[in-house]
């Protein structure tokens, strides 16, 4: 099961092996959440929670179902998400006059409550986000934490009294991203889709990819400024201060347990998982090496490391189980600890600490009379060499081209288009890829032709295979 | 609106009026939860957490979606739920082969993967939990968090080697619902269900039952032992230590939303809310008193007050808006914030902060001096006097009956059944109520005769009439 050779075998086998999710759920496409994939996931959410909580947003839960008559009022979206939603029709032997949609994403479940909520200026900006799951019947091949049929996702939702207000909304989001992507030692590419592409109903799309090594884009969320496209069909309006009433602006944000789907494919290696810091259920593991002599003074010294560690927030486990030192290194280098320390007779004697990085196999010690500050140390360190090393292979695969003779798959291309649909589309069926559209909010003095119709053009796009 | 007068009106005029959760959504029992209940309702989950990750529970997250034939291996369940279920049939526009239940409950989303997780006795205890949202078709009329379609809840699931394994489980639940009523400040009578009254496909039933202000009792949670009721159909079972295969026992523990209807319906007033301290988002808030002259040096007071309560962990909020300190007690009162603490010119002088509480309205003063420390002890104060308040009321709703013709409506009555479905039955219809069963854990020593047939016993039951 080698990273290289088969991606996707791979990427399975560390799923199963770690004990993530288990797939063997009779629904297709809908995986049990184990113990150690939920805790990982739960962290995350954590992480959401404090950005979104401390930038205003208000956490709520609206219900899953949602009538058919409200689904449909927004003519794009609907046309987005018919061939995908799940219908109930019957509640114990009756059919429903109405048939309710299980949630494929939020909009058409808030927004008539938007409209009875917002009243005047007063009431906004608006935002809201709720933590629940979605549900989306994928014709493809399945495949845990990205391609899966009951999603686990944060979407929020703002409203806004005027587009630039949204468009701030939008920067707001992207900074918060900055910050997540961080803890989770993921480099991304943020680039503004083309028209069709974006998501059913929205004015633009901001995607967020991240390049998987198998040089694939795997989307892992996705920014929205929606105008007044729902709000005009939703009657969301407000009084405005000079007594005007006028519809609100929006935005959404969602990001689900992709997150989870790329740390994995970014980070794991043929051992199994190796976790950034930041989410590992447990970020050190500690291994007394004994024997009977000194078993007791060492288990002794173990302990006290242990509470010493969880007394500074590290999270730390003293694996005391009777087995062998070796055998204990293979499994929390299956579950991706980032820092396995091992304490024996000689460090004690030396006053240290030895420690290995699951990232890089490096091997160090630290000072026992610091052990907590050392150990923090170490852990930052690794979180940022993570990232470094991450970034580093997404740039190496963006690659760029002039002419359609140099397309070469499982790259990030990069290239000139005009801006025509019809090249678009004769760029996308040429080469069997998809553009992601350019790089939001990166101004970039750009002097080149359109790679289909030669004309010249000051716009590069991104293009790319997704997962 | 008087909470003596109408409880049912009163009960859903303070949910209107603090804000917890909003009706108008257009499916009839599926309420939005609005981002003040929600907050209430996530510290209540937080506290169940901290209680099953600490008695040893992992967190999980099963599918909602059930197939058919795993929901109907359990022939008693099956017949439970059979009527009060959504039905997924479709997935865009096909008909699904299999059609999918919207989970009421996840025994049979569940114990499918129970079996292929437990292979030998060193797999046993399995304990694992959940916290998500259930559904059912509720046809009586809906209530918030009391009687809705889309329910709230955690519910825990064990295996285990032996039935009394099994039923050490159940006094571990007993003890987790001790502390988490505490905390909510919730009296409750433990009962042993009726044959005719237990979980579809349990051995026996423990309901959880709080007596409301109208002396009708509210079922807030259950417990249940299943024996091998369903490790049989689902083929759940072990490898025992010496050799044979056996089929494990089964627990379940679930208390959902209703425990936050309950915290309204026992302690809320006509003027609002009184939240118990422990899930108070709010615990104390501090209202500046000031006039012109010295609104600087109050508000700084004011701050600084804020600053060193948050610093000791307690969920305080200073109410700077510009309003009428009237105005600001009144909407702190609707919300229910146990103590609120007003501080002007003169409190500074005598070096003191004046509280009122809530739940009695009491009036005094902490010394500025230690005010983190006061706060706290007076916040301790108001809990337990909340509690010993609600159970003295409970209390009082106990009447003890010997005969048909002393049943009284509206009271928790206490009476010998000699055991036999026929007189049970018969009480049941004659006297319209339910039997609650008898105590949970209590041995008394009774003698007295059947309500019905006259024949001696040592049984007491209790019967009222359920919300």
């Amino acid at each position: 099961m080698q990273k290289k050779e088969d991606f996707n075998e791979w990427y399975n086998g560390i799923v199963e092996k770690a004990n993530l999710s288990d797939k063997r759920y009779p629904v297709k496409g809908m995986n049990v959440w184990t113990p150690y994939g939920w805790r990982i996931m739960r962290m995350i959410d954590t992480y959401i929670r404090e950005e979104l909580d401390g930038t205003g947003h208000d956490e709520v839960c609206f219900p899953l179902l949602i009538p058919e008559t409200e689904f449909k009022k927004e003519k794009d979206h609907i046309k987005g998400f018919d061939s995908e939603v799940f219908w109930v029709t019957h509640a114990g032997e009756n059919e429903l006059d109405v048939r309710l949609v299980v949630r494929p994403t939020s909009e058409t479940a808030m927004y008539p409550m938007f409209s009875l909520w917002i009243r005047s200026h007063q009431d906004l900006p608006l935002k809201v986000y709720q933590i629940v799951n979605a549900f989306r019947y994928e014709t493809k091949q399945t495949r845990a934490f990205i391609r899966v049929r009951e999603i686990h996702f944060f979407e929020s939702h703002t409203c806004h009294d005027s587009e630039e207000d949204a468009q701030r909304q939008i920067e707001e989001d992207v900074a918060i991203l900055s910050r997540i992507a961080r803890r989770l030692c993921l480099p991304y590419i943020l680039s503004v889709r083309t028209d069709w592409d974006r998501f059913p109903g929205a004015h633009y799309t901001v995607g967020i990819d991240t390049v998987m090594p198998n040089g694939r884009t795997l989307q892992i969320g996705s920014i929205h400024h929606y105008r007044t496209n729902f709000s005009e069909p939703y009657g969301i309006s407000f009084e405005d201060s000079d007594g005007q009433r006028r519809f609100v602006h929006q935005t959404t944000y969602g990001m689900s347990e992709r997150l989870l789907g790329a740390v994995i494919g970014v980070h794991a290696d043929d051992k199994g998982l190796v976790m950034p810091p930041d989410i590992a259920s447990f970020q050190a593991v500690i291994i007394p090496i004994f024997s009977k002599n000194n078993a007791e003074e060492v288990m002794a010294a173990c302990a006290a490391l242990r509470d010493e560690l969880a007394a500074e927030g590290i999270r730390v486990k003293l694996d005391d189980r009777d087995a062998r030192p070796g055998s204990k290194y293979y499994d929390w280098e299956i579950k991706g600890v980032p820092l396995r320390l091992e304490l024996g007779g000689r460090d004690i004697e030396n006053g240290v600490v030895t420690f290995v990085r699951r990232d890089t196999g490096e091997k160090g010690t630290i000072d026992i009379a610091s052990a907590a500050q050392g150990t923090g140390l170490v852990l930052e360190m690794i979180a940022e060499s993570m990232l470094e090393a991450a970034a580093s292979i997404q740039g190496s695969y963006i690659t760029d081209i002039e002419d359609m003779d140099s397309v070469v798959k499982e790259r990030i291309l990069r290239f000139g288009w005009c801006g025509d649909p019809a090249c678009g589309h004769a760029f996308e069926e040429r080469s069997d890829m998809k553009i992601l559209g350019h790089r939001y909010g990166q101004a970039e003095a750009y002097e080149g032709r359109c790679i289909i119709c030669g004309k010249p053009t000051g716009k590069r796009v991104l293009a790319a295979n997704a997962m």
